[in-house]
């Protein structure tokens, strides 16, 4: 029940019709009788800076969801940012602090990770192939990086893409082993496809499976309820997989920490979200 | 059930601690199926006009509600404003139009004026009195032009804000005949307290009660659920009454009018509504 005591987290994007965060946050806020709500607010690219400007004046607000097309942009607007962010080169989250100050972070890297380890498959030491250097493969990269994985390669089919990604991991992770350009999976303990290769039916597979070690552990997030030909392809190796999914309802709690509301369980936020899935 | 298809009716004010409409509005909008939300919004004085500016940039936003301290500084902000919110000099409803205009009204004198009428008390070619001159007060006697009395007696422990309105109202109804500076209400159909008096225990009486004719219509917005010492005596004396939470209740149906989400009647609005009274 909204009232004038309600804690606002406004959800910024465009166009907003297909926005999931409501659905979930909401019902969980419901649930745990905590009183915030997430609110859908549907922003232009042109009046964007303006409008996050003024948002943050707003008193009964605590923070913001960020998603397309406006994740670069607000890197610009922020007074400082994760290493996560920087690397990712986009800001997911925004938390107003009580000193009026704004924080961003990005956590859809942080869903990816928190997905690998809550399967049992460890990070620290290991050694990771992401496909796909943009949004999405940047933040999974900066996220493994963070985990502790000792070896990233990176591709993309825009090869400065995974060029400038490295730079900025080396920049802050300058332990780490970069190898760049080369789409063969032989020799990873983790595989991901961050592009959106899968997406339409007719698509081929993002990479050779073949290569793959049945000793894999291999992630997606193309985010279908069912597994994509390429997690099929993976399954019928007898690698273990992660659907795109589970990015999305892992990286909630984390999203919850940081603005402060406590934690949760991607299980139990599946149970209250008023989703098909 | 908020989504990224949902309309949504900001509520500026600050502090909103006390905000009362997203408990009216939005049990109703649920009541009704109509996917809209009213999002309380605390905005201060001196970051009010930036945010109001760019709140209008919002492609899922159809309008405002303003409430204190906003709704005269509103008035500036405006492409076009009603009569009523002319004379009232304030606006507490902004609708943004198919154009990206800015149309603002002011429903607080609507409301007692609705209320007056579905109470059977007729206001064409009646006289009314109004005392108290500040921003509800104004309201009132504007809309109680608008709906047809033809004459109307302003005062106010500040002398000069009856003038002002009296000027205010005779530049948009030349005909309306004026009396400005007694607190008599001897000789009026409708007697109206539109000053705070009323509110705290030891307040004296706003008027001289005695002088009420029975036959008069007796109004107050000091909102109390129960009757206050004025309309106590006002009642005792035979006349016929109206409470101000009825402005509230009355005024609602003309904004969601206005907002183009159908009406209602106050009764609903009291039956749905998740307040204490």
């Amino acid at each position: 029940m909204i009232s004038g005591k309600t804690t606002l987290i406004a959800h910024l994007g465009w166009p907003t019709e297909t926005f999931k965060a409501p659905m979930i946050y909401n019902p969980w806020f419901d649930e745990r009788g905590i009183d915030a709500v997430v609110v859908p607010m549907g922003v232009k690219p042109e009046t964007f800076a303006a409008f996050f400007k003024s948002l943050f004046t707003l008193t009964n607000l605590r923070g913001a969801l960020i998603t397309m097309p406006h994740k670069v942009t607000t890197m610009g607007l922020l007074d400082e940012a994760s290493t996560t962010a920087k690397i990712s080169g986009a800001c997911n989250a925004v938390l107003l602090r009580a000193d009026g100050s704004l924080l961003g972070d990005m956590f859809d890297g942080e869903g990816f990770v928190r997905g690998v380890l809550r399967k049992g498959q460890g990070l620290a030491g290991k050694r990771a192939f992401v496909l796909g250097s943009g949004g999405v493969g940047s933040a999974i990269a900066a996220s493994l990086a963070k985990a502790g994985v000792v070896a990233l390669a990176l591709a993309d089919a825009h090869p400065p893409s995974s060029e400038a990604l490295a730079a900025r991991l080396q920049a802050h992770y300058p332990q780490l082993e970069l190898v760049v350009g080369s789409r063969d999976p032989a020799g990873y303990d983790i595989v991901v496809n961050a592009t959106p290769i899968g997406m339409r039916a007719d698509d081929p597979l993002p990479m050779d499976v073949t290569s793959i070690s049945p000793d894999s552990f291999v992630g997606e997030v193309v985010m279908k309820a069912e597994h994509t030909p390429f997690l099929a392809a993976a399954l019928a190796r007898g690698c273990r997989v992660q659907v795109g999914t589970d990015m999305l309802f892992e990286q909630i709690p984390a999203y919850l920490e940081f603005f402060g509301f406590g934690s949760t369980t991607p299980e139990e936020l599946r149970r209250v979200a008023k989703l098909n899935y």
